[in-house]
């Protein structure tokens, strides 16, 4: 052991010879044929298994992440397999690099803004002073709009009602609610809850930080990411795109 | 429409401004509160939500792929972070980079074998001609053997039973463990199906092409690196790392 | 043209099937064979070539930032390829992603407290404002002191001679000095200018943007990387840096 | 030291509280200033600086490749700084990503061609033997041939006199020019020698291991793709190129 330095491990994963252990769980014995993938990733990021409520709301959130087809990060991918086919996973992470500030982000922005506001004070005055406090600084909220304007992101409802059928409609789904009717009212126009919005609501519910709240759409968009290589590895659509941009 | 060109679209996904439908199915109406992650990575992969079984046996494979402590993926994952903080991306991004053919490509190599082997011929048969044509060309099997001596690998019997217990022990999951039980005789040295073989010859027997097998090691491994990141931004390893190899 | 849209093109580069034109020169003509490797990296980032002055200036700065020995993104780059041997290029991205706001991050932010310091006022009182806004906000200075205790960062006199001689000491490197000397007497312990912030004034003298600065810090390094690559694949210290982790 | 093991260093760099060392030279006192980019390239590929003549080939060889306009990688760069603004290093190493084996594995597979040939014997012998095996294996020649029907790419002519002119047109450069007429002959099409093919064989006269040719690849369009976020920071073509996708 080299001079004295403190023991490097890790929390969430070790293994021995004969066996594997993930977050205090035996691998073989607790987990394989027992835990979904969305239960494994809550695992993961809490420590701990979800209960089924909790199970229900994690899912929920992490599906509607999975999936928007071309976006600019699923492009990034196939020109990347277009020009080094070899490598699956180069193509992903090049796709995975895009899930930064202006997606990712509105995540991590509209659950810092929630889990920052101080516990036990009134709710409505809470979101008054974020929406001003906003406003004189001349910054956007994040989690509430949509750049195609329309009353309402029917994701936003889905995700409160899945929340609420399972017990985790709490303060800061109510918070957010009332920061997007604050926002209506002072901007003079309809600035519902976005997907982003309630996703950070949902997951502060969960108690998940929300330094890790991009993560979530991470490890998602990863699964979209994978079927985007093997759809272009069957049906390549990466030399089309390129006809287009170079038109 | 620009220059006649075809259409560019995805069967994965597309939007309008009302609704957004992820592999057919309305991702609002029909996937959240309906499908959970390892079910929607199922869908995404296959392009039909996965029945019971398919389900348990899929969701099996992917979580065993979530997380093995401090691997050398998750190592650049945290000395990433330690330059930029600031990119939870981009540290993920740079482990997912590591799962190329010495892991997930293991799993790649030997789905390939299984997958290409021709249907309808005896397995013994086939079983022989694998080993043989790789002993003669000084090629290693894939998904056999574990650089730590070990009777078996625990993970693979269990991925069996689950296989086996959910309808999905068929030709794919004989012929990996034909090949076992040949490459054993052959070489006179106990070469067991290690987890990479399991998976293989699991995922085959689910209608995975061997060129995605290596897409669920990346799914699966983002989710742990996420968390790696997590642990990482609450008690960093970087320093105590680097601190090792400068010793 | 499709759509009516916008024509898309890059003033950095085009090709027709007999020529290609990088930032209007002449690909074959005007470059190859007469352009330096370091003089082209200025061409890209500014639209023209450099004086001899502007080289000698350029390129001292940017051999300064190719090669630090076995830093975390080296290690990172390392472990890469342990895990995916097969894929240069994913190795060397590793390590890139690692040139963030640790790094390649103090650069740019020096570099961005020197160039919207407002140009025609008294340098002395610009330093002093500088250094009172850091200190009041407990801001770390960009630019200035380093972890390991010593009188002055020999790479920070060089580049300023470097610059001197080639008549690049203008009034960024001025200001830098000054706020080095303002914070050593303001916190009352030595603060010298360490070598992102010399690379910093000198990249403001050559009209390179604060937002570019960690680019040259990206390009450089990328050399780096490539020869960490070659020499992993040489001579591997992957196991080694792996087995000091287990410890 | 820990444990016993073998010590972690490297011959590329090193450094003290006083000094940094690269490659054996004094980072301070023999570099900065001294040494142009493109011969640091060379330093840390080949472990010493290059003569005057090496210095202008190898830079002729490099800054061919550092821009090529709005390729792939170019687009994927941008395409990830747009839903990433935040990292600058997230989207050049997005762009790295794509110089794979459709790019950079080209010249890799042309130099390892022409290494792997055994010297000494009759070069129109090797040049016949080698597109032989190719044809008759029905693989391609890498070097060789262009997707745009032209009969001589201009850069390759370019190269080989800037080679000439220096002393390093040995038998790498006709063994690549001799395998171009054999195949122009054999296929009865004409098969000049394209810049991939030129910079196969020239740097393969530099002693450039054919392993590392592709790096020379990623290294200058390391250059080129910090060019390229440059402008899409300051003249964005990314929304552009999303609805021509999207048409």
């Amino acid at each position: 052991v080299s001079g004295g330095g403190k023991r490097i491990s890790s929390r969430l994963g070790s293994s021995t010879a004969d066996s594997i252990t993930v977050c205090g769980l035996d691998l073989v014995g607790d987990i394989i044929g027992k835990v979904s993938l969305g239960d494994m990733a809550f695992l993961e990021l809490r420590g701990r298994l979800p209960s089924p409520e909790e199970s229900a709301v994690f899912n929920a959130i992490a599906v509607t992440l999975v999936e928007h087809g071309l976006t600019p990060s699923a492009v990034a991918t196939r020109l990347t397999l277009y020009g080094a086919p070899e490598s699956l996973q180069g193509a992903v992470a090049a796709g995975i690099l895009g899930m930064g500030n202006r997606f990712g982000g509105s995540i991590e922005a509209a659950a810092r803004t929630l889990q920052e506001a101080p516990a036990g004070e009134d709710p409505a005055s809470l979101a008054r002073v974020i929406v001003e406090s906003h406003r004189s600084a001349h910054q956007t909220i994040a989690g509430i709009g949509h750049p195609i304007h329309r009353a309402a992101d029917p994701r936003s409802a889905r995700l409160f009602a899945v929340a609420a059928n399972n017990g985790f409609s709490g303060r800061f789904v109510q918070l957010m609610q009332l920061i997007s009717e604050e926002a209506t009212r002072a901007y003079g126009k309809s600035l519902p809850v976005n997907a982003t919005g309630a996703i950070a609501a949902v997951a502060s519910e969960l108690g998940i930080s929300w330094r890790a709240t991009r993560g979530i759409a991470v490890m998602a968009r990863a699964i979209g990411l994978v079927a985007h290589v093997q759809e272009e590895m069957e049906a390549p659509l990466g030399g089309e795109i390129l006809s287009r941009i170079e038109d």
